[in-house]
């Protein structure tokens, strides 16, 4: 008898972003005039920039001739690909890695999604609260998260809040942890964590062992200088993170699928045994077992971002953008709003008025300014209370949206 | 402390590809003037047909304009692409399909190695021998596979050999099977399975609540009008299988990754207390969960698959690849060689002359003939003695291939 991996039975409610889209259809089968602006889910909105349209045109054109035709390539990734990462996005920040310490990926969903999977079901794990979901939802399913408390919690993970009272940044976790996952600048909070903040990190978890999961895939919208943009600027973090980059928010990449995953070869994990593995072979075979490339358009898209004119028209929508958060906070900042991240993030984490809880300030939102935003507790128990809205619309939509926020 | 996955440790040496390229790598850096000729991987070689290079072209126009730019699309895949998989793959052939049950992905050696996660660690695990290492491995990985036994199997998979004898088929197992993989046409044998075949399968299912996953990537190679394309051909399939197709191989994508996944609603799967799990939305729930949608890009590509000038223009190309076979075929058989296969699938599957092992038959190859095959052994104890060579070569690459065998 084929039995289910009962992990899954103990998920909670439906992911977030399938839920918000149920009750949004069943708004506006109801109120089909409704002109619904989304601030909700993370998705960009700009259209791509000429230098990755003519790359990926190019690209389609190698397809049709046999000479230039590619079939499977390097499942982690074409050098032309991973050589711009590193030049472009370590080198230049004093950070050197190899080619194979990166793994070009179809995107940071399935990277942060699957990259337990080559770790112990023992370990445990401490997430941030509010957290994207993947990260817990991916380790429940795997078995390591234990019960479901009934009150948004599982019995088994280490959760750390953060409040305004921490900056969005967690304080070190008074329970031994293993798998740390980290995410600046932040998603759901729009937070980001400075050097010392994650001097004290990596410090902790060379100290304890532990590994950290790093997710920067929101390092394009950093404003301050001072803000790093990868976890390897801190010495010793080869040793003890992983980072996840993504070019789906950098450049508009969410409907073409590309992302890179860094395992340095520093990297150490244990057997029960104590005996001492290196990571990077591990995760080489899982990727390569798994997963067979990125698409090969994808990936001439992808190294046209690191081109002259691909950098600076990518700029220009990341400017866009926040350009949008601004409005987004000094719209809300005005309307008595308290409101936090946009500066180098973009999104917006606003602490919901009177008391209201997050789904109550979503259905509120929804029927009465036909805006959709995201719940701050789908992130968390801590996220109870707050709401983020996301900097990605249009530049009208975000303008029209804020002259609504007057109604409600 | 992190502990690692120790399942991984259980893993026996590289993936088969891997190694091949490896030994491949350390031939030519020796031979740099040596014409190899790669029959090996099982990697398209014609450039992709014009229906489908316009509809990338199209695609990739839509994606520079606001009103036709796509972000992240469903998970599960566009309509666009559904409806037609489903009219064209199934109602045609008299199986009528839901959309909500078509999952389209990234590719197929993700499906297949990723469908075992939402199957409880207990059920056991049936494969033949030969097989697709993706299908051992990936169970490996999860701990499902037991111990090493030093002679190439693992203690708890149930093999089921594959031979001459019956004509690549196996037999029903006498040990209780929970989860089954069968790929007709077969990779690497090129054998196929008759409907009364398949039927003996789905019965053997049905009666013992096993769940038979199926891998049909290579049913557009079929020529035979008897042989079944898909399993829901067989009456009850749909309660007792889930099916796997890709456009890899069919229409040459494996450079552009598109594949997709069917999981009926009548499949049912079971807790250890006993209770019934429709596995449908558990596949929906993992496949939202770790994964983003394949590119856009790539579903306008697969659309184009099923218009009438797609259809022709891919035929096209696979009678090039079932000519390549015939050629193969023919001139082996010339030469005195057992030959298997090549007829309903791109893949032939010839007998080791001199009682060479696999391994000594490919490195006898590559250094007298400089092709590139794939040792039997590679895909399992009862592939040893026995060789893959595959018809996606050019086809001028494969006659001066099959000139080459002669000096052999």
């Amino acid at each position: 008898m084929i039995k289910v991996n009962e992990n899954y039975l103990l998920l909670q409610s439906g992911y977030l972003f399938p839920e918000i889209s149920r009750r949004v259809r069943a708004f506006t089968e109801k109120n089909p005039l409704a002109k619904v602006i989304r601030l909700g889910i993370g998705d960009v909105t700009e259209p791509l920039p000429p230098a990755i349209i003519d790359a990926m045109h190019k690209a389609v054109d190698n397809m049709a001739k046999r000479d230039s035709f590619k079939g499977y390539g390097p499942e982690q990734g074409y050098d032309f690909l991973t050589d711009a990462i590193i030049a472009n996005d370590f080198a230049s920040r004093g950070v050197s890695l190899a080619t194979d310490e990166i793994f070009v990926s179809d995107g940071s969903k399935c990277d942060t999604g699957n990259f337990q999977e080559i770790l112990g079901l023992d370990n445990v794990v401490a997430v941030a609260d509010p957290v994207y979901p993947v990260y817990v939802d991916t380790n429940v399913m795997a078995g390591r998260a234990g019960n479901f408390d009934g009150k948004g919690r599982f019995t088994n993970i280490v959760y750390m809040p953060c409040t305004p009272d921490n900056n969005f940044v967690p304080a070190l976790p008074k329970e031994k942890a293993d798998i740390i996952y980290l995410c600046y600048p932040n998603n759901p909070t729009g937070a980001v964590a400075t050097k010392e903040q994650l001097k004290m990190w990596v410090d902790y978890a060379l100290k304890n062992k532990a590994l950290i999961l790093f997710d920067a895939a929101y390092e394009a919208f950093i404003s301050d200088d001072n803000i790093p943009h990868s976890i390897y600027e801190i010495p010793g973090a080869k040793e003890t993170a992983v980072e996840f980059r993504s070019f789906s928010k950098t450049a508009g990449f969410t409907g073409l699928r590309c992302a890179y995953t860094v395992v340095p070869k520093e990297l150490k994990v244990w057997t029960k045994a104590g005996k001492e593995i290196e990571l990077n072979p591990i995760w080489n075979r899982r990727h390569c077992t798994k997963f067979n490339g990125a698409s090969y358009i994808s990936q001439m898209a992808a190294a046209a971002v690191y081109t002259n004119e691909g950098k600076k028209q990518v700029r220009k929508i990341i400017d866009i953008y926040m350009s949008n958060a601004a409005t987004i906070r000094k719209s809300l900042t005005t309307l008595g709003y308290e409101v936090y991240g946009g500066i180098n993030a973009p999104y917006i984490w606003l602490k919901t008025p009177k008391k209201m809880t997050s789904w109550e300030f979503f259905d509120n939102l929804l029927s009465k300014a036909n805006v959709v935003g995201t719940p701050g507790s789908g992130f968390g128990a801590a996220g109870e209370g707050f709401f983020r809205l996301s900097a990605f619309g249009s530049p009208a939509n975000v303008a029209e949206a804020m002259e609504r926020f007057k109604k409600i």
